[in-house]
């Protein structure tokens, strides 16, 4: 269901021909009541794509209220200079045509490579035919959902029912995937969408959002590689009325979270999935900027491919950090077994650790024991199935 | 030749049973003429291992003074607590009693797997044979060199004079390699050891290798991950005299920047050489920051490895760096040719590209078109190899 689980909403997919393997790469999701209550954020990359740069204008040009959002992948529009800026406009110009709203209550989003020019012909020629095939039941979002994939090898989706309302997602991204997303005014990269039917004002709907992007999408990096084009929409109908107080941020930041799990487990070459904490830093920005380095260093993913638990490596990139840290009071967790205490080698199960090892799903815990700083990143392995992927454009 | 090149100093390398496959593990490189003046840069990580402790406060103590330097391979000594620097101190204190110095006028390095115990039995064992085969000519700098290698498939040597002085050194380094060096009070690990017989005091030995470290060491990027050992020393005896005002800062950076490139030619998994050259940014901070997260990047690095010129991924870490960035200004070379102009893609000869592209070593050129600011990095292809490399520490 995902993104048409919520009341008011219908969505569609096809293939326009931007993919040459004739792959569907153009999907649609659009408020079936007319102009509906939205929020986004964006990628804070500076060399943001066209669409991330039409549709943050877009928010702020309507307070904050949308009709649809046209997504497309196989081409990021990115690097694309004026002539990208155009046709994004132009693809939001003529959805709303056939959606009979404003250009500026339709939201676009792309991704693929960067560098090459939108083939604008195919997606001109795509629009009318999604809009007709718009779907309010399961088809419609399944056929969205399939229509933004790029190099990710199965649909991202999710629902969540609570305090009277629904929130329904989908989302890609399985390389350049670091997104560092920011309000309003703010990339693998990363799509996502969620609807809800939930009564919610502007304002809240975006405090909502960007507290559920901080624990969930921006707290996972596969690459360290923050996109052109990351973006996170969300649209809501108002049809189920207010939610239960507190509810509707829960399931936002519930959603997010499935969303960006399943992201990780379908990355590039995630052979290992990891959760990497930090604890005990002085400081939360101190935390953050310890488990990122931890989370983004080749080495410790290079450990991961191969199951190999070398604290060595984690301290290193602990204290090349810049996080202020004390080696003497410094200790890192593996799977809860202890492996390094006071910054040296701790005596400790190898059996139990090398058997965590084993598994898919990681989790290495570093405490500075310096203060009350935590952060936590999702990562995964770099193994030769990342490379290969990366290796060419084609 | 090397470390021996230059008149006052001998040196020895010797297998004392650290690796466990036999291998050379320990160098000696000392003077002939008893103290001379010496200088140091130590890696910026706040999990320094014990050896850098050591060394850098020995520096300080002796105001610049030095006779000898230990150095082994295949344990780094790092993240080994209190035991660790114990040990690090035995070593210089054992060579001294040899040596008939004192133990502060001995400085040690050590290369290797962190966190695990160093052997100090085998070390201990090792170093009276070889403060006593202790050799001024060739033979004893190139067992020097060799004793000091870990993943390295090569010793790294240079020999430069000029001005009536001469300047020797070895290094070795090939992953953990980011050196992020800082003065007296400042990982791949990479160790360097230069030598010289220009007559000098310790400030100006000292200003002259952190400017040749700048533009070298700290200038390359392997793979983003700064060592808790790295470190560059250098002792000169002054047995030459004055050098010609100018000369020994330049032969100092000239020998730091050979070594560097030997490093690059030989790192880990590096198909590819890469200099990222950072013009136009609003400042140099800008153009450093710049160049080093598209040389880190894990996606440029595939490229690479895949001699694939995709500048699309550059401009996207080049806008998510931090550095200022305005799409419309930027342009991206390839081996001269510029494949991107006002941030969208420019026609060019591609088989130029190809060509380019097809050989090892690459130059990228961004230009962001706002300031004086520049800046250039070297880094490497992230290959299968590096992977493999890195997946396991056995």
């Amino acid at each position: 269901m995902s993104v048409t689980a919520a009341r008011g909403f219908a969505a569609a997919g096809s293939a326009c021909g931007i993919k040459a393997t004739g792959a569907a790469d153009l999907a649609l999701v659009a408020s079936t009541i007319g102009p509906v209550v939205a929020a986004g954020v964006f990628t804070a990359n500076r060399a943001a794509a066209a669409p991330v740069v039409v549709s943050r204008a877009h928010i702020v040009a309507t307070g904050g209220r949308a009709v649809a959002v046209v997504l497309n992948s196989g081409n990021a529009n990115a690097a694309t200079g004026p002539a990208g800026l155009d046709q994004a406009r132009r693809t939001a110009a003529l959805a709303a045509v056939e959606l009979g709203c404003r250009p500026e209550e339709v939201l676009v989003c792309s991704t693929g490579l960067i560098g090459i020019p939108l083939p604008f012909g195919a997606v001109e020629a795509g629009i009318a035919g999604l809009v007709a095939a718009l779907d309010p039941g399961p088809r419609g979002a399944a056929r969205a959902a399939a229509a933004i994939l790029t190099t990710d090898t199965r649909t991202k989706e999710v629902v969540l029912t609570g305090g009277g309302v629904t929130v329904g997602g989908m989302a890609k991204g399985a390389a350049m995937l670091a997104p560092d997303l920011v309000g309003p005014s703010a990339s693998a990269t990363m799509l996502a969408v969620l609807t809800t039917d939930a009564e919610v004002d502007p304002a809240t709907l975006g405090a909502g959002l960007e507290a559920a992007v901080a624990g969930s999408f921006n707290a996972l990096t596969v690459d360290g590689c923050t996109s052109t084009n990351d973006t996170v929409l969300v649209l809501a109908s108002g049809v189920a009325g207010p939610p239960t107080p507190g509810v509707l941020e829960d399931l936002l930041a519930e959603a997010c979270g499935d969303l960006a799990g399943q992201m990780a487990d379908d990355a590039e070459g995630a052979t290992k999935v990891a959760t990497v904490t930090v604890t005990g830093a002085r400081t939360a920005a101190d935390a953050r900027r310890a488990a990122r380095r931890i989370a983004e260093s080749q080495l410790v993913q290079c450990s991961l491919a191969g199951a190999d638990p070398y604290w060595g490596r984690v301290v290193s990139e602990a204290g090349s950090s810049g996080a202020e840290l004390d080696p003497g009071r410094l200790s890192v967790r593996y799977g809860g077994v202890e492996v390094c205490r006071a910054g040296a080698a701790a005596p400790h199960d190898a059996a139990a650790v090398a058997a965590h090892m084993a598994g898919r799903h990681l989790a290495i815990e570093v405490d500075l024991g310096l203060g009350p700083g935590m952060a936590t990143l999702t990562t995964t392995a770099l193994s030769h199935a990342y490379v290969d992927e990366n290796m060419g454009t084609s």
